[in-house]
């Protein structure tokens, strides 16, 4: 069977010709698009880090989203999962099913984003594949590079390291919730800022610049609690410092304010922030504040890895049972 | 938006688990899966060389096809673009996109067709993604190595070159036939034969073989004439013998039997066969039979690239017009 798009032919490379060709910048490998495959340019020192994922219309985003903002996702979740192993990111492929809903100007707009985001993060297309479907999906597979002995893993914690999490926790899950509860009591001034956490989730890259000094790291995709137990790895547990967890001051008065909608069990509960959760042995204390200055990275030690399973607050009260939780993690 | 298979992640983590970690091989780089993402073990004498397809229900397949049937798509399509760029498949990731027609069932044979194809073809699964979706939806990136300069290009060819084609042309188009048009008169013992090619294409691995020794390659998924033109690249014609077109006797049994229903120009036009297209300097000639016959690849020499641009038979009548056809092919 021939794919529909074969049977316009002119369309599917009119696509790749007008939005998605300069998105190869022209480097060696991409064959502007010409050919049935390219080639990576990952220096020989290093070792190639691949992610893939997929995200799909009215599973990770609304049918209506703005273009950019399906953009943003789609890298997002694959530059935080780089990040995570410790690798600089290089280049990637795309994947893009569409159907009769999308027209030259969303993919104007969806190439715009990738394009902005090419530079801020120093990418470049190196080629992929367009579909005709019935639902919007997009599968987008990463390339970094990492030095084998700094390629990072989820499960390699010892006790005594100290628990850093990036950024902010749940500005992204306040901004989904906006969208989805009309009732929710919010200073006007901040809501643009919460929808826009959620529509335009930034990674955090601090995995590649503190790799040298980090033991296990992972991103938070599935929500704190649930990240926080793939790197216990059903071995450790953790004894939290819940005031230390990064609440911004904003959402902390978006909490006093509905206390019967949202509280802090749901944000931790919750992804798509895409900071980052690792450990490190003590003695680098000063070297990753120091360094997280350096790259204006926002970073609190949340708690400490310990021997007894479970995740306990610092009075050592069970909060999430590790080991039962296994296989849902 | 959390995904939607992240609210009951047993499941996703349990096909995870239950079919597609096995498949990793356990190779270093794949962390058993656990990790955000995997490194690739290319040797540092080559490149790596990436290719991505994906194939979507009732466009690439139908949703009743079997599911080893789709696995052997998926691979197909994906090894044939390494092998026309010169290049030894190592890895790949796999997207895959279900909805609620798919049970346990039909991921086991889905698998256990991959199995297969990994061993056949020496490669294993390095990551992937699973989410849930309207319609059956599967992404595969792949990863083969090849030597800098030998990696072949679609649009290198020269005046004079040899143009070869591998295996039959027609036969997976027959079968797609054979399930759509029901009064074909077919010899009963052919009838599977033409299906399986259809639904089980196996990929032309000659690409790496005769690397060393070819100009321009391509597979040919658009058909064949349309493959061609990639390969004339608006800059060169070609001169055809079209009796040397290789077409099976059983398939030109059913064009005599079948005269007003189909006929070559159908299957030329066609792709899904897998075979490959490539040009090589005369000189190669009995160097590529001699090449072909130990790895049992059945080559024919189907014409010869000239200067005039166009397609032609080999008494200059023209069949295509190459040049009118740029913005098409």
């Amino acid at each position: 069977m021939k794919k529909s798009l074969s049977n316009k032919i002119t369309s599917e490379k009119s696509i790749i010709n007008k939005f998605f060709k300069r998105l190869s910048y022209n480097k060696s490998g991409t064959f502007k698009f010409e050919n049935d495959a390219a080639y990576l340019n990952i220096s020989q020192r290093y070792k190639t880090i691949v992610t893939t994922d997929t995200i799909i219309e009215n599973v990770d985003f609304f049918s209506n989203d703005p273009p950019a903002s399906i953009a943003q996702k789609l890298v997002c979740v694959n530059l935080s999962d780089l990040s995570a192993m410790g690798s600089l990111p290089k280049a990637y492929t795309l994947n893009i099913s569409i159907n009769s809903k999308i027209n030259y100007e969303w993919l104007k707009k969806f190439t715009k984003r990738l394009s902005y985001l090419q530079k801020k993060y120093q990418i470049y297309l190196v080629g992929g594949d367009v579909s005709k479907s019935k639902e919007i999906s997009l599968s987008s597979t990463f390339f970094g590079e990492a030095k084998l002995k700094y390629i990072l893993s989820q499960n390699n914690c010892k006790i005594g390291d100290d628990i850093w999490v990036t950024g902010n926790l749940g500005n992204s899950f306040l901004g989904y919730k906006l969208l989805s509860i009309s009732n929710l009591k919010i200073d006007r001034k901040n809501f643009n800022g919460f929808k826009n956490k959620y529509l335009y989730p930034k990674p955090c890259m601090f995995g590649y610049i503190g790799s040298k000094y980090i033991n296990a790291a992972t991103d938070i995709s599935d929500g704190f609690y649930g990240d926080l137990k793939k790197i216990l790895n059903g071995k450790y547990g953790a004894k939290l410092n819940i005031n230390n967890i990064p609440i911004s001051n904003n959402l902390k008065r978006v909490f006093l304010d509905n206390k019967s909608l949202i509280n802090l069990d749901d944000i931790l509960n919750w992804g798509d922030d895409y900071e980052l959760i690792f450990t490190t042995n003590r003695e680098y204390r000063n070297k990753i504040f120091s360094l997280a200055k350096k790259n204006n990275v926002k970073l609190s030690i949340v708690g400490t890895i310990i021997k007894k399973k479970g995740i306990f607050d610092d009075s050592m009260n069970l909060i999430k049972n590790v080991s039962s939780f296994d296989h849902f993690c």
